[in-house]
């Protein structure tokens, strides 16, 4: 058994091996098979695919090339969510102490900003002296204290994923299902969790621009963790334009709090309440209608919000953002984008928001950028809202004047408003199991 | 324009512009492009191919890659040969000084033995002091001088082919046609010939088992040497038994000799004469019948040995091998395989040959193997003979015991024998132009 063999297997269609797999897995994690090897094996499982058990075996080798958490001392179900990327999605920042308030526990390992889309762990440090880098002990302590914790991926967490991730991002082998699956599930289920609700984004400003791949993707993902004994369900979800009326990290976190608060915008809830009510599910057995219940009543009680107080505390974040806003990374500058015609919003191109929101400064472009944590969009339409000739359709913000005036004049070829109303894109499109 | 788009695009099945190729073959052969891009962009190349101008692009920026060598100086055409490989195949050898002796001038670049395949530069070094690392002014000269010279690829020419080649070789990118064709085009349109006349193999012993992936080939490799405004013939032949009676280094250079001298087989002779009469009617525009009376008089009269004898000289080997065989290096060890049954033989697996050729030393399985020169297989049965049950079918040679024992019992299942008489193999199937 050589690389070269197990190329040219997988580059002719025929099913690799588990010992295979793992060969390889552990060969370029060791760094015993190159880096130029180890790609033309990637484009070549981009072409011919791989099926339910290759997929299976990739996932368990990269998960077994670092270290499993072990959460089994602390009681009860412990479940997380993943969602494959999207424009404005804050859901996490809500989702995790709006669960944990309903007695589920949260074990939360997410990423950065990735190509066009906002990052977990970017948003929430904007919060002053919030650290997303716990230790593993760290983690656990806290997970057992308040029941949540939000981190982002350890060296000793699937460490193979993250070697293989950079090779992809620059050799074209990014956008392949198996490939996408093994990634996700290898640090999801290192995490020691007991189940997983994923949301799988699909439309313009996802991924997975079509709903077949995005189906595919969820299934396979959902195929590997039963295999691993754990429960898994997906939510198709919309992305056609920003979740919620809020993009960019400080904005974001506001609009998580607001959120939290009770004055979250109906598509940003729609999502939100869809997932919550599957981990809820998940975790407690319980009907949907009890779990709808529950989920309404640790945001009206502020439970929900309170809990999120106790992350921002635990992890040494200013928890006085809670109650004011200015505590965050404040904007220099403002811009308002106004409507050249009177008529109906009918496209906001989420791909091309998420893209000038980078290019604002909310995201990285190379890996040594900085990023500008007040910058952002607030969306004052949405698609189906009526505008008048001259009223605001967005705001942008930031702290460099010109990368605010050069998005503001990009912003206008992104909404199309025309004379016919349209409904608004179906958010929950497909439950998979 | 960055690496990344364009191995995007290639892996979408879009045609690349002269531009984009350009940038990637500068940009891998001055180490700006690391090899883990290049071998993913190899890799979508062949899965989605290469048109004809994306080819050409290919080999000009391969070709330009190097020094272009510049034999305008030397009157008359200049024309070379190129033969796809294939096991037993020593045409180069006799070839070269034959034409030469019928007046064309043969500025021959050869190489080393290529996977079961054995190579021009081993079977010439097999005889004693013979040198095929010519300068270009080496070269020029002895071309001057006596009309012809047998060189090795050097470090000036086509340098990106050199490293692209050795990265194919270990990504399982090598039997893709449009990398094929540029490789060989790239080298041959470098040595500042006139005319080429490919000899493209096809069988269970050729890299293109398959005909009509060898027409394939041979079509893109004459397209791209048009587009130089350059003369190029191939003739399609059959590799389904070696080409002879005999495989290895020294042997092979015997029976060049013995050829040389008039002692030809059918089968070796039969395709020596289909390519010498490409390369002369391409390089005096004379007339099939005219050229083929004039290959047998230069056998005939002794002139074609004498050029070889010439060649020899002039690259400092010991010109007493013509007459004298115990000047190249020397088997210890003999075996003979002998025949099981009675019949006629069906079929001898050349691909098995070949594997099994390198295997007794007549190759080199890594970078570092020193060649058994003296080692090879001399057939005493074809494809077609008859054989007696204990008859020799063919003898393994060479200065390792072990091997020439090891080999031996590998040879049986090579050979097929049945009761019925079969016809040998078809040689010259196809001439395209």
């Amino acid at each position: 058994m050589t690389t070269y063999e197990i190329i040219l297997k997988k580059r002719s269609g025929k099913i690799l091996t588990n010992r295979e797999i793992d060969f390889l897995v552990n060969g370029y994690t060791t760094g015993a098979i190159p880096d130029y090897q180890f790609s033309a094996f990637l484009m070549a499982v981009y072409f011919q695919g791989m099926n339910f058990d290759e997929t299976t075996a990739l996932t368990f080798a990269m998960m077994r090339s670092g270290k499993i958490f072990d959460l089994s001392e602390i009681p009860g179900l412990k479940i997380d969510k993943h969602s494959t990327g999207g424009v404005g999605d804050k859901v996490s920042l809500i989702l995790a102490p709006l669960v944990a308030a309903c007695g589920i526990t949260v074990p939360m390992v997410s990423g950065r900003g990735l190509g066009h889309t906002g990052g977990t762990l970017d948003k929430l440090e904007s919060i002053p002296g919030f650290r997303t880098n716990l230790t593993e002990k760290e983690f656990k302590y806290q997970i057992k204290k308040i029941g949540v914790a939000m981190m982002g991926q350890t060296k000793e967490l699937a460490p193979a994923d993250k070697r293989i991730y950079a090779l992809r991002d620059v050799t074209g082998t990014v956008d392949s299902v198996p490939l996408i699956a093994a990634s996700i599930m290898s640090k999801k289920l290192a995490e020691g969790i007991d189940g997983l609700v994923l949301d799988v984004k699909t439309g313009a400003g996802a991924f997975m621009k079509d709903f077949v791949c995005a189906k595919k993707l969820a299934k396979v993902m959902i195929e590997i963790g039963k295999r691993m004994g754990k429960k898994v369900v997906a939510l198709i979800t919309g992305m056609e334009q920003p979740l919620g009326n809020m993009v960019g990290n400080s904005l974001e976190v506001i609009e998580s709090i607001e959120c939290l608060k009770g004055n979250g915008q109906p598509d940003l809830m729609q999502v939100l309440i869809g997932l919550a009510e599957e981990m809820l599910m998940m975790g407690s057995r319980g009907k949907r209608h009890e779990v709808r219940s529950k989920i309404e009543n640790v945001i009206k009680s502020g439970a929900a919000l309170e809990r999120f107080r106790d992350i921002i505390k635990a992890q040494d974040g200013d928890v006085r953002v809670i109650d004011n806003y200015k505590i965050l990374p404040q904007a220099k500058f403002h811009s308002r984008v106004k409507s050249p015609e009177t008529g109906y919003i009918q496209k906001i191109d989420a791909l091309q928001i998420g893209v000038l929101s980078v290019e604002l400064g909310c995201g990285r472009k190379t890996i040594d950028d900085k990023i500008d944590y007040s910058a952002g969009f607030i969306f004052k339409k949405k698609i189906g809202d009526q505008v008048e000739k001259g009223e605001s359709l967005v705001e942008v913000i930031g702290q460099d004047n010109n990368k605010v005036k050069f998005v503001s004049k990009k912003l206008l070829s992104v909404f199309k408003i025309g004379a016919v109303k349209v409904k608004p894109p179906q958010l929950i499109i497909d439950r998979i199991f």
